[in-house]
């Protein structure tokens, strides 16, 4: 992924404090062209050490309190991105941080769909609208669609393929409140890049792979950095054409 | 749709009181082989005047309480059912009922979007939960799939289809809980198809095409009787090939 956020200045990222978002901090502090800031939000920064081990040692990462569900939270997390990027606006948004509420047929409640459904698919869209000033502001001064414009990411899954979740495949994971959560951000990811596209900027959903963190499990085939520099290169050379779209990590695209 | 039903002995629809619900019941009761018991559920039945008035006239039909997201509501009506069909059990589950909570990006928030989630998508999977046992004794007597034998059949929308939320279809209904609630109850249709299928449960998503009902308004272009006589003759001939199907009324496949 070397060079591909090089002409990206501001990139937020949510739920960086382990797993997939820490590891995207990780990969663009030590990138040779690394954003101006990468702003790294937690909802217990405090208790982020790792994150905050690297924080000292890039004075390009800035870490802010961000708990995805609580709409004060994300006001406030707003308000701090806004007087930290200026007129820059922000460049990139990264809706990374999600939940896996297991439950099969069996187990399911109303409310294990409704935790999972909040936190990966209400969030992404709760947060992009409190960003859009900042979005809008960096999109103005650019053409063209990519991270050097404005972008929205969202850390998607496989498993919200509606498509794909039959046969073989489907009778691995049989979670229902992680696989509606994720085809629900699908949705929200295609009506917000209809609702965007006039104002320049990007949107679209990615799948990081099946990896090794505490959500993926140990078996997965994935390291962090595996997935998270494959991730960063597709990120990276998004334009136009991937507008809306849902994407493999490979780059290849998904079925809905 | 006349004769659709006959091999169907007894069919429970939700939100039976207006609209597409009461027009299914309506012309269940009126067709030539009307099925033994058609169970009626509502709300408020003690509201619901043209349903009761139709169940004096009809004694097929049965009308039972049930407030699709509560689950006290569910799991009393699940009891109610179980003694009004004893051995019988359940062959066909319409999840009808639903709600559009109308938002766009900029008027969206977290409690439309969980209200909306809540009774399209949530609702649907914990009435066929508690149905279950029904729908497991009446498969329990029949080979091969379908209405014959124990189908469920959930009432989604063409909205709810990603691919299609895309270039002039999509600036038409910019309704981010609606659309979204309907893409989660599609996957949640598919997790269901999935797990029924060694049952021998039928499980599949209809789309009633645009209908004049309160919720579709007076321009649709469909009378509730237009759309629900092509909805049941779809219904009617569900086979295993349109297991963990999103159909059309027209009965044409749909891409998620
Ligand atoms: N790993 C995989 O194989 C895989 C595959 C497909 C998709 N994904 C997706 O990739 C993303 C990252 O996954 P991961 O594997 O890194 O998961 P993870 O190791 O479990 O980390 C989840 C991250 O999300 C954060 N988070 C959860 N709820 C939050 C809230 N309310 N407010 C703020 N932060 C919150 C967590 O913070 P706390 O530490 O405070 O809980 C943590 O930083 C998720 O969206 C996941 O669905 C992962
Ligand atoms: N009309 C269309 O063009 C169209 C198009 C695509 C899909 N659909 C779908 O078709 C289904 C029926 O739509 P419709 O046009 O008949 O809508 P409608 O005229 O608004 O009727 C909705 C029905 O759902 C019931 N309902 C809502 N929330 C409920 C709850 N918590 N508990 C029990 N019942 C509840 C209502 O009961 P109350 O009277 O008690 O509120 C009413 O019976 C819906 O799932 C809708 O999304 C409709």
């Amino acid at each position: 992924m070397s060079g591909a956020f090089k002409n990206c200045q501001t990139v937020l990222v949510t739920g960086a404090n382990r797993g997939l978002g820490l590891q995207i901090v990780k990969s663009l502090a030590s990138g040779d062209f690394s954003p101006g800031k990468i702003i790294a939000t937690a909802r217990n920064p405090d208790a982020a050490e790792e994150l905050r081990h690297l924080a000292e040692k890039h004075p390009n990462i800035h870490v802010i309190k961000l708990d995805v569900v609580s709409q004060a939270s994300i006001d406030h997390a707003a308000a701090e991105v806004g007087k930290l990027v200026q007129e820059e606006g922000l460049n990139c948004l990264i809706n990374n941080a999600g939940i896996n509420v297991v439950a099969n047929f069996e187990t399911v409640t109303a409310e294990k769909m409704l935790e999972n459904f909040h936190a990966n698919s209400v969030a992404p869209l709760m947060i992009t609208k409190a960003m859009l000033p900042l979005l809008k502001q960096a999109a103005a001064k650019g053409r063209g669609m990519g991270i050097h414009r404005a972008a929205v990411i969202n850390m998607t899954s496989l498993l919200g393929s509606v498509e794909l979740n039959w046969g073989e495949r489907a009778n691995n994971f049989k979670w229902y409140p992680y696989r509606t959560s994720k085809s629900a951000l699908n949705m929200v990811t295609r009506c917000m890049a209809v609702d965007l596209e006039a104002d320049g900027i990007l949107c679209m959903a990615i799948h990081p792979g099946w990896v090794r963190t505490d959500m993926g499990g140990p078996n997965a085939p994935l390291s962090t950095d595996e997935s998270i520099s494959s991730v960063l290169s597709v990120i990276g050379g998004l334009t136009e054409k991937d507008h809306g779209s849902f994407l493999h990590y490979t780059g290849e695209p998904l079925p809905w």
